[in-house]
């Protein structure tokens, strides 16, 4: 296959962090995980008018778990009796570009801090971008999943 | 602010890319338009299983246009007449971290081949990754937007 000749190593800086105080290897339910946002100094003009919307879409840097290689097929939620899947097949946080996309409620902002409900990251992670969640386009009604999917999600709504 | 000990620079490498044909400067209406995403090799088992899900969250390189510097306050879509809001507040291609984002249809799949219907990426794009559309999570009903973005839209669906 051709490849384009594109760089092979693209760069990202961090344009801010996630402030929750949740640490890794605390078990916690993400939807009601308030989180702060904060945006570093020179990016906060770039917020201006985010306010205006209720959603966002965050993306940012899985620095955690920290493991050698990343496997190309995953048990979804590291559960074995749900079948073996490809890696982009899952939202596995263990992933060949480490991207964490995350659509969350936008409860409040000043200058330079969001305050998000159900972002699911950890205290410290980078943030690498952030994008108003747009109803025509991001909401794909009916949009259809595995079977392994769906009965993991009634067996949550169980439980719930 | 104290920013965490975490590296300055986080690095990425292409997964793909996209073939559609489609060169900076067209006007396409990306509804329609079907491009291929092409996996490398070394990465297509990781793509097991996504068949099973009809919609997909490409994330991918936003390499063009490619300019000096980044603006912090933009107008949607370049029009003036629509007001200057932070580039966060926008899907503006270019941005700090140039990272796109966009919910496709995944129309089918071979081994290493995605076809996808309505992805806004010229052709050669670099593919960062790709993530099964999940209902719950990323679908926000009744998500709010701000008053321009509501005109800009109706405005779209007139001009039909």
């Amino acid at each position: 296959m051709r490849r384009p000749d594109s760089p092979r190593v693209l760069e990202l800086s961090p344009i801010g962090h996630v402030e929750n105080g949740v640490q890794p290897g605390h078990e916690v339910t993400w939807e009601d995980i308030d989180s702060k946002i904060l945006i570093y100094p020179e990016w906060a003009e770039g917020l201006e008018g985010l306010e205006e919307f209720s959603h966002i879409v965050v993306l940012f840097w899985l620095d955690r778990p920290r493991q050698e290689g990343t496997p190309l097929k995953v048990h979804p939620e590291a559960r074995e009796d749900l079948p073996l899947v490809g890696v982009f097949a899952t939202r596995s946080p263990i992933r060949p570009n480490p991207i964490g996309l995350t659509a969350v409620e936008l409860l409040s902002k000043d200058v330079s801090t969001l305050c998000v409900r159900g972002l699911d990251a950890y205290h410290g992670t980078p943030i690498l971008d952030i994008k108003p969640y747009l109803v025509r386009g991001d909401m794909k009604r009916g949009a259809a999943i595995p079977e392994w999917l769906r009965r993991l999600w009634e067996e949550q709504d169980t439980k719930g």
